[in-house]
């Protein structure tokens, strides 16, 4: 590839406020003259056989062809017995690990004004497994399945990540102490993977006690590390520690390199079309993409305008308690560019 | 039973800073002259076969005849194959619901001043199955059990519960779009005993969403019930946002009318035995025992002095800053009797 030829990358606009919080990123990248072509998917009206979902086959052959991709919210239709979007695209692209930096944003106020960690969730097993049974009537069960091979792949990422950028600690959060066998063979992964990294501080904390250290005091951790819905519910609660969803990215890492940024807030149907959403979360994930593509000059100067935009605070949508427009909060990054 | 007669009930002073604590209840409510004579129990320095574990026989024994306990932390011996001191508890006595009262307390700061709800964890199934195998080598997997019996009776506690002490509402917590047979059983359950109550509203908030909402705005919140991992982990949560452990009581509901309090803190051996610990989790915990009792006089006298020793400031133990011993914070609440 010659240095003018564009890097190509897949865009799911996604449901609901999905399409015009793309549309925030596509004119911001315009005007930082980012060098990316876009495939656009939307999510299918039907179901593709080939993907059991409503996922279209091309879509995934397109992240897979370009490794590279950002995501919008994706509700996935209720009740009609159907895969939901958010787990194929998972299983499909084998996205192993979702990271979410979360840190206190300049000029946004909330209870917390040190927070600074990241998470990094196991997103492919564990309590997502799916199987399910009724052993006996009013008795039912469902498997929690923890891997080595996962576990090791999630561990090796998160001290991987540690050391490129720049963190010093990584804890990983489990319940080993009740289950022994399988939060243990994630213990056990972390505690191999972090013999490699001398240089970076491995610790254990067990969840309950996790929660209790986070909501008191967030700036002891660094880096988390955890198995899918220690993940799902530990990266939600520090995202309601800095002002919620809407304001914290997200990237996905999967297998062969594959990459694809995601906005985890809903698709917000309510608000869907009237030019109110927050495009704060889809366009920091837009910067995490930046980042994994080495552009970290641009990255950073997105970034840059849109912490700068947030902290002059004249330029607030309805969420953060202003009344900006979704166009409007995205002219003012630009006009930060 | 005469008026005159004493009531009867079991006391697990427990290790660490256990004792120290336990003498605090005992001179509490010698001063206060709450008419109970305590059956103390320790944990034993053998495995008793006939409960399998450090605790002896005849402590079980005494807290199924008087039915009303109070206990302070247990330290199972670590690495020793034998089953821990707390899961014992829960599994002999049937002690089916753990009820935890959060509320922030007048005088002692911290980032929430709102705070105002009950937590009602399931304590006997759910992810504490103990059932785990390795189905190959590097696959293991955890079984996670919900039955409706369990499940029924933790929703009909949580629901009486609210209704005897004028609560609103009651939220029952899960991640029934991921397990669908396991967490949507117990939310059946809740549905059929809410149905009971209409005078309280019900509603269901997904886990990653319920933690979000805790650390934003926890006045959100009423009763909470949820199957038992949730329960460990919110619990501890919100005890994190009024203060931690040391401040939150908490009482265990059994098969059989059994009420038994519990100062969920650890045993803190670091600090035992050296006159620093803070009694106020097992003496509010105390407070729930009387409660349970019907003794609500006697109940609000100890717990306002409490309260009012905290508020007042001038006793305050290490841990929430100051430098009071456990002998002059149990002094001090004295002498607001
Ligand atoms: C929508 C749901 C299946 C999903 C999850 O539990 O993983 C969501 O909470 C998330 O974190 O992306
Ligand atoms: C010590 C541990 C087994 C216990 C639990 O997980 O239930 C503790 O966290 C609790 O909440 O009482």
């Amino acid at each position: 590839t010659s240095p003018s030829e564009p890097i190509r990358a897949t865009l799911f606009p996604g449901d609901g406020i999905g399409p015009e919080i793309a549309e925030s990123v596509k004119k911001v990248f315009n005007v930082a003259q980012i060098p990316i072509e876009w495939e656009e998917h939307f999510v299918g009206d039907k179901v593709d056989p080939r993907t059991e979902s409503f996922l279209t086959w091309e879509s995934l052959e397109s992240v897979r062809r370009n490794r590279v991709g950002l995501k919008g919210p994706m509700a996935t239709p209720i009740g009609k017995g159907h895969r939901s979007l958010n787990l194929t695209l998972r299983k499909e692209l084998g996205l192993y690990a979702n990271v979410r930096p979360c840190y206190s944003l300049p000029g946004y106020k909330t209870r917390y004004d040190n927070v600074n960690l990241v998470t990094i969730r196991e997103n492919t097993e564990g309590e997502y497994s799916g199987l399910e049974h009724q052993v006996v009537r009013g008795v039912v069960e469902s498997l929690k399945i923890i891997t080595r091979q996962a576990s090791l792949r999630v561990a090796e990422y998160a001290f991987h990540y540690a050391k490129a950028n720049g963190r010093q600690r990584v804890s990983a959060i489990h319940k080993a102490n009740i289950m022994r066998k399988t939060d243990g063979l994630f213990l056990k992964c972390c505690r191999e993977v972090a013999e490699k990294y001398p240089e970076i501080t491995y610790e254990e904390v067990i969840i309950d006690n996790c929660c209790m250290m986070l909501v008191r005091n967030p700036s002891l951790f660094d880096v988390l590390v955890m198995p899918n819905l220690y993940g799902d519910i530990i990266s939600d609660l520090c995202a309601g520690l800095i002002g919620g969803l809407g304001l914290t990215p997200s990237c996905n890492i999967g297998e062969h390199g594959i990459a694809l940024a995601e906005a985890v807030h809903g698709s917000a149907p309510d608000i869907a079309g009237k030019n109110l959403a927050n495009p704060t979360a889809l366009l920091l994930s837009s910067v995490m993409m930046l980042r994994h593509l080495n552009l970290n000059d641009k990255a950073d100067q997105i970034h840059n305008a849109i912490l700068n935009t947030i902290s002059e605070g004249k330029y607030r949508t309805v969420d953060l308690g202003g009344s900006s427009s979704t166009t409007d909060f995205t002219k003012a990054v630009c006009d930060h560019l």
